[in-house]
Formats: structure tokens, C-alpha cells, sequence
């Protein structure tokens, strides 16, 4: 199975290689960062997106652009703030990015030693951030998979994939175990409006690993629990409230509402990270609105008149009573849901508890 | 208030003139019919659309494109009976269209006199069509306006407006005669997917006549209830069967179950034309699956992988029970639904009984 890998290492060490997720569906197109200012463009123009992604990304930039052997270990150290605060700058409400960036900076600033153990340190530190996020995503897929069954039809929305992860994805990571099993599940994913994460990304990560997909509009959703049957939800999350309410990607709520008139279950895969106790209930999100530009064009064909009132959420909070289970990489959760503290064990993004 | 027109005569009454529909909501761009061959590919195109427009266009076209005066009344009829063959084949499925042209073919047959009454019986024939449209489109908006009220959010899907009929549309009719009446209405409009008719149609022709109007994702409809609230659905039917089950534009269902979910009331708009007796429920309706390419681009640019299978029906199907009212030009009906022959009692789409 083709499962793609969305951040890594060029060949040398010395850069970043990135799937250039804009130019998909189209085109397959690797892209080598190997300058502060590639890395930033690639980053704030969404040519590599998703939360972990972005984090991997920035925390392995960092390292590589760092000049190796002709500094001394101050002179490297000033570097290095320096260039995390930029690239953490591109996108400054993305908590992974500053969160990953600022782990590998943190760790050349306890490292003993001249610069070049430093630099080593750092770039042990990044491939542990890729690592534990790869190992991740394959514990909520093994988790994950008990939910699904050979020949199952499973609807998912937006990306949540391994084009947004180091590793297999959250939502799409237990369809990729199901898959190494030999089952086959048949895969409906809705285009994702505005932005069109499903019919752009999830439609050719799936196809790729040679997954059998379907792209829908997000309105037909519905018409097809009634007229052909699906057997599973399964989504991603931005953010779990102590009380089990889900903000995603937006179209998640209506998703979970069709889901619940048809007796569809609705399972939300996401890390142990995403779990925010200290938010108490999904009505404490706000709710961030971007640009009516998205709504109001596809892909710069204007489609509405052009100075029109939008209703642009970046995301939408499904209530913990819709959801049938929360699949995370510590394993699956059924309500009524109460993720505390301890639940929350975590207490940065993506770190894995060693075993 | 200023209610777009659709359909109408030219000028000098020797073509017809429509708005074209395609290059909305760029431009306001009105195209003269003045050959058969303008005609047939404007109506192909979807130039103009909208089953009672399309009627229309087809029925004055069909007169307007006779010659005055140069025939005898038995070669006028052959060419008439050989244009209208010509005008219904570009729409096949278009009952509204067949019917149309053919009640102006045969007011020609039972004319007395000579070609020039013949056509003088016909153009009446055709105004008449569009005349009692309008008078249609009109009943629904004032039986419609009694489920409104002033200050009210009501949510539309597709367009079921003036752009589609004679007169002030089926599902946008009460809104615009609560408008006449001084109200503020704010409209919010699903974009509608694949062909995004509610961002390039029902914002246009809303925002023309000054009522205020907001376009969203379809997947955001959800989102907008439970967020900001919504007072009121409203949306027109292709088909309504005996026990109340309505087929309308994809995306319809999907939006009466999240209606449902948060109490808002959702009301179906329609001629009694509309209602068919003899489909008893919505299982009987026969979905039609259209082309793959209306969701793999957009406005011809790829959003999705350029073989992907795709799901896209052209209608679903709202049970009964989802539905709050049904308004027709002969009142507000509310269910349990059992349309029978006698309140289908019109026998033919749109032919209003004279008072």
C-alpha cells in the first residue's frame, strides 16, 4: 500500500521535502525547501497544511537551514531564535507549529556541548517529533480499526489524512490498518466546501494507497445514508472539550446530524493532544470566520456576486451527544464523555508516552 | 422593488428576450431570441433555466419565431407543428416545456380564419402561459407571506425565484411580497452545490430587489441554526407525490433533517402543478444520476482527481414528515398530506382555474 509521506528530509539532510498539497489533484509535486524563505512561503501559503504536518515541517526547517560547523554554539543558538520566531510568525494561531518549533529549540538550548552537538541534538529532536506523530497516528489506526468491518462503506469529511500528519492520518488512519488486513472498505469522502479538502486531498491520498474512494457534494450527504447506505462517520477534530463536544472542520455537524436520522454511527479519530480539558463544553470554541473570498470563488472563478454577505466558519462544534465514540491513540471512548487531566496525560501536542 | 423578468417579449414582439442565465452573477446580460436556432441553444444551454421559464421561453419563442403574414393558415401549421418539434427536443425531460408548446400548437389547430388570426390566436395563447405564471408565482407568495414575519432569518437552497419562473419565483414568492408589505426579511441561500445556483442566482436576484441575502456552504447550514439561528426553511419542489414526500434540488433532505434537529420549521413552496397523484410516496420517484465532471470541477477548473468515481444525483427525496407546510397557489397545506386528483385539480403544469 502507497501510503504517501507528506514531510521529510531531502536526501542530503539539508532540507525539507514537502508534497506541494496545492497542486494537488492535478499534479504530484515534490518541493525541496532549502532557504528561511521557502520553508515560510510553504507554510503560509498552505503548501503543506494540516496540524501535525505543519509542526513536522517547522521543527525539521529549522534544523536543516541551520549552518552546519561554522558557527559557535552561541552564535548557532542566536540563529536559531531567530529563525523560529519567523517561521512560527507564518502562522501564528497554529499551536502545533510553535509547539514543535520551540521543543527542538529547547533542546539545543539544554544540549552540552559545541555546535555541532547541538545541531545533532536538534535533529534527533525533530526525527522524535516525526516519529512520535507517525507512531501516533498508527495507534489510533489500531484502535480505530475495531470500529470497522471488512466490506463496511465509511463516509469521512475534509482531510485527515497522511497528507496532513507524519504518519497515516487520524481519521483515515484506521481505513489504512483495515486495508493492511487485506479488508476492503469503500471509502465516501464530501468535497469539504470552501476549500475542497476532501475531493482535492482525501480523494487522491485514498486512490494512491489504492483504496476504493467516492467524492460527493456536501449537501449529498444525506441522500446517500437514504439511498445507498453507509455504514460509518468517521472524522478528524481540531479540538475535544473536557465534555466530548468535537470543533472540525466545518459541514461536521450537519454530517453528525444525518448521521444520528439515520442510526449511522459517528466516531471522531483524533490524538490524545486534541483533548482540551480546560475548555468545559463545546459552547466555550469560538468560532473563527475567514475570508469571504473563499465562499464567494472556486479556485479564482468568482461564484457569487462579488461584494455578497458570506457565512465563512472556519469550523463547527458537534455535540458530545452525537458522537458514538472518540477513537484516540490511547484507544476508544464512549460517552458520556469526561476527559480530565488525566485523560489529557499529554501535556504538549503529540507527545507520546514512552512504553 | 425591482423583480427581475425573466422571460419576455422583445421589443417589436418578433423574438423573445431573456436574461442569460450563465453569465450571472458576473454580468446582466439580456440575449434576443430571434431564430429558432438562438431559440433551441439558449434553452440547451441553460441560458435559460427553470422548469416554468423554460415553458415560457419555449411557448413565445415558438409564436415569435412565425412569420407574419407570408403563409397560408395550413403552412404556417406545418411549420409551427415542425418548430415546436425542434424546441421540445433540446430539453426532452422538460415536461413543462412540451406542455407549454404544445397548448400554443393546438390553440393554433382550433383557430378559425386565416394565418393571421391563427398567430394572433397563438401570441395570446403564450401570454397567456406567461400571464398565469405569474398570477401563480404571485398566490404562492400570498398564501406563503402568512408563515413569515417581519424581522424573520429564513434559509433558501438552489433558486426557486423570479429567474426561474414568470413571475416572483415558488420558495423566494412570500419573501418577496413580505418585502412589498415593508418587512425585513434576511435571506440566507446554501450556495448548491454542484451547479451553485443559490450563490450565483438566488443572491443575485435577492440582492437586486434589495433584500438582504447571505450566501454559505452547503456544509455550513448546520452551523448557521445552531450559531446565529434560522426562523424558517423554505424551499421549492420538482415533485410532490400523493403522501407528501417532495423531490427537489440535492441538498434539500440533508437541510430538513438539520431543520428538524433545531425546531425550525421547513416549508415547501410549489404550483399545485407540481403535485403528482400518482406517485403515492417518494420511493417511487426515480433519482437521476447526472455527469461525474459537475463534481469533479468547478466552473472547469479540476477539484478532484479527473477519474474519481463521484456520487451526484440531481434531486433527493424529503419525506413528509420532515415538512412543515406545503404552500401552493391554492393555500397552506399542512400534513398529514394526501393529495389527491381533486386538489391536484389543475390537470396541466401551471393552468390556473379562472375566477
Amino acid at each position: 500500500m502507497d501510503i504517501i509521506q507528506s514531510v521529510r528530509w531531502t536526501d542530503d539532510g539539508a532540507g525539507v521535502r514537502i508534497i506541494d498539497q496545492r497542486r494537488l489533484p492535478g499534479e504530484l509535486v515534490e518541493r525541496d525547501l532549502r532557504t528561511l524563505e521557502e520553508l515560510c512561503a510553504a507554510i503560509r501559503t498552505l503548501a503543506v497544511r494540516g496540524a501535525p504536518a505543519i509542526g513536522i515541517a517547522g521543527a525539521m526547517g529549522l534544523v536543516a537551514l541551520l549552518p552546519n560547523g561554522r558557527l559557535t554554539r552561541d552564535a548557532l543558538l542566536a540563529l536559531a531564535r531567530r529563525n523560529a520566531a519567523t517561521i512560527c510568525a507564518t502562522r501564528p494561531t497554529a499551536v502545533n507549529l510553535s509547539w514543535a518549533v520551540e521543543r527542538v529549540l529547547r533542546c539545543g538550548d539544554r544540549t552540552m556541548g559545541d555546535a555541532a552537538a547541538v545541531l545533532a541534538a536538534m535533529r534527533v529532536e525533530a526525527n522524535a517529533i516525526l516519529d512520535e506523530d507517525r507512531e501516533m497516528c498508527r495507534r489510533i489506526g489500531e484502535h480505530g480499526v475495531s470500529l470497522l468491518r471488512d466490506g463496511m462503506r465509511v463516509l469521512t469529511h475534509c482531510n485527515a489524512g497522511a497528507l496532513a500528519t507524519g504518519g497515516i492520518g487520524t481519521a483515515l488512519a484506521p481505513i489504512y490498518v483495515g486495508r493492511e488486513r487485506g479488508w476492503r472498505v469503500d471509502v465516501f469522502v464530501d468535497e469539504s466546501r470552501p476549500l475542497l479538502q476532501g475531493s482535492r486531498l482525501t480523494a487522491w491520498e485514498l486512490r494512491r494507497a489504492g483504496i476504493p474512494v467516492t467524492v460527493l457534494a456536501d449537501g449529498m450527504a444525506a441522500s446517500l445514508m437514504r439511498e445507498r447506505g453507509v455504514d460509518l462517520c468517521i472524522v478528524g477534530a481540531d479540538r475535544i472539550a473536557a465534555n466530548g463536544d468535537v470543533a472540525n472542520k466545518i459541514g461536521t455537524y450537519g454530517l453528525a446530524i444525518a448521521a444520528r436520522h439515520h442510526g449511522v454511527p459517528f466516531v471522531v479519530a483524533a490524538p490524545t493532544s486534541t483533548l482540551d480539558p480546560s475548555t468545559s463544553t463545546g459552547d466555550d470554541i469560538v468560532i473563527e470566520q475567514r475570508t469571504p473570498e473563499e465562499v464567494r470563488c472556486i479556485a479564482g472563478v468568482p461564484t457569487a456576486p462579488v461584494d455578497v454577505e458570506v457565512y465563512n466558519p472556519a469550523f463547527d462544534v458537534t455535540p458530545a451527544a452525537l458522537i458514538s465514540a472518540i477513537v484516540t491513540d490511547r484507544g476508544v471512548h464512549r460517552g458520556p464523555y469526561r476527559f480530565d487531566e488525566r485523560a489529557h496525560y499529554y501535556h504538549a501536542p503529540y507527545k507520546i508516552q514512552s512504553r
